[in-house]
């Protein structure tokens, strides 16, 4: 399945979110006066970093569980299509200050806006990247929403932070590592998915199912993301091979490396010793020649079935069966 | 006048400002599963870094000036507790992002979140502030201030990119100046007044007059931080004196000194030559010794008169002479 036939049913609103992400890139500031609003727009290059870091290199997979999500019950464009937006306005900026934070220089393999600019730019851009988000999800009048795009950055940022906190620890829990996970990526997904809901009036149940899809489809997104930094190739990746390792970020298949080889696992001896990046090519051949990239990929299958489990109860429309499809998608893509 | 004789109105409010400040603080995130919520406070030492952002050094200007402005119409403590702590904390976070881009060490005598815990917390825990102020201003329900407080935040960040791209350039108008100035301090002030004018109902005309009073009294509130940072001590400041020039943000005062000294001035040879830092104790001792001090309190005393002109428009109450005062405040405080 091509994830062009999974979005044709929300594909001229996903245009029109394109349009949206386009025009908050232009930095027009029309609430303000307009000298002052040209200052800021010109004086600090703010159009050219927003028209960067928002062209379209991504799948736009957040925007489209919003309008596919939305599509059950009340489908309301004037709402989805800010949320929508807001949605993947807010993954961009966490990108940026991720990459800042990590001295990352590339990203889906172009230069990162810290690479380009530096750190005090990449840092500004996110803060008005966020503030942009929000902006677009006041424009939904929707209060419940607004608090939930709130709410998933402080998910995200607290996560973030515990993720820092424990970075090069090779003691980490099966459970700590799905928080970690929950907060990266499932947050923002299930924030997707159930504002799509609650703007398109579901009932409650409904809700629920939305929001619990997107969590489960977000922790199955993120463990393949996980692996394929394993054995994905720099160009699939478009940035190199064992970054996670490389910045001390423990993720599954480094989970089961450690457990499965308790004596001089490369895992354990690069945490302890950072001069020797050879660890990290022996763990990336172990892990490839093991069996844990299949048990990984169990895993994440486990979570999609359970992101499509309830699904049936909902309106069956072509909405529905792409986001049955976009969790076989999920699991099956590479980059 | 003392601070807290202006600040009697409001005085248990803004006690109760405090206690949601603390509370916001405490990292509870409960609208996480228990263990995740634990997990993300804990993991990060997220609720230490809260604590330590938020204490009380600041004066609580911001939040001060949304219950005075809320003070006319209808006072609902319900709506403008939340949008009075939302505007502290995002000033907060500002500082925070700030201090990390300006890799200050210290402010208010105090050492900065980068100074004790890098760069890398710091970008997470303003980003964590800005969507706890979200929170607090979706609080309100109220979509208009939502979206001005998310308006503001962007004005904020495009006008600090503007200042960082213009930084050690000698060149600047006067007008770009009052630009720089209005996007660093004066918009959250008017954010700060107008806010409280609209959640408590304020007609059109009123709530256009308290607007007009925030941008005006966060002009000179700047124009005086500027000045301090040439006059001021190192005690009162919280810094080191002449920071702004050290940083190559070019200020009134130093506008003034480039315009009165073309020859052999000594900001134009520091920011040609930043090898040279003996010319910014010449710039220091040249501005307190000349006329330029007065001129530029003198600038800012015509804002405070612009803040204060149509204030007489509104009901005649104990608010109304606290904002009165305020502005006076603002041009006599030192530190």
């Amino acid at each position: 399945m091509e994830l062009s036939e999974i979005y044709e049913p929300i594909k001229p609103d996903l245009a029109r979110v394109e349009e949206m992400i386009r025009s908050a890139g232009q930095a027009d500031l029309p609430w303000l006066p307009g000298a002052l609003a040209r200052d800021l727009r010109d004086g600090g290059k703010l159009a050219e970093l927003l028209a960067y870091s928002l062209k379209g290199q991504g799948k736009r997979l957040r925007p489209t569980l919003t309008l596919l999500a939305g599509s059950f019950y009340n489908y309301n464009p004037e709402r989805l299509l800010p949320m929508a937006t807001a949605v993947e306005i807010l993954h961009t900026a966490t990108l940026v200050h991720d990459d800042a934070i990590d001295n990352s220089p590339v990203r889906r393999g172009q230069p990162t806006i810290n690479q380009l600019w530096g750190d005090e730019k990449a840092i500004l851009l996110g803060d008005y990247l966020i503030a942009q988000a929000e902006e677009l999800a006041a424009a939904t009048r929707n209060p419940r929403v607004i608090t939930r795009l709130a709410r998933t950055l402080m998910t995200i940022a607290a996560g973030e932070l515990a993720q820092g906190s424990s970075a090069f620890n090779p003691e980490l829990s099966r459970q700590q590592y799905r928080h970690r996970i929950t907060s990266k990526t499932a947050a923002l997904f299930s924030l997707a998915t159930e504002s799509g809901a609650i703007l398109s009036q579901a009932p409650p149940e409904a809700a629920k199912i939305l929001k619990d899809y997107g969590y489960n489809l977000g922790i199955a997104f993120q463990i393949v993301d996980d692996i394929m930094d394993f054995i994905g190739s720099e160009a699939e990746l478009g940035k190199p091979v064992g970054s996670d390792l490389a910045q001390g970020t423990l993720t599954l298949p480094a989970m089961l490396l450690l457990e499965r080889y308790p004596e001089n696992n490369p895992v354990r001896e690069f945490f302890q010793n950072r001069d020797r990046p050879e660890a990290i090519k022996r763990a990336i051949e172990l892990v490839r020649s093991s069996s844990i990239v299949p048990e990984c990929y169990e895993i994440a299958s486990d979570y999609c079935a359970r992101a499509g489990r309830h699904l049936r109860r909902l309106p069956d429309n072509a909405s529905r069966r792409s986001l049955l499809d976009l969790a076989d998608y999920v699991i099956a893509r590479r980059g």
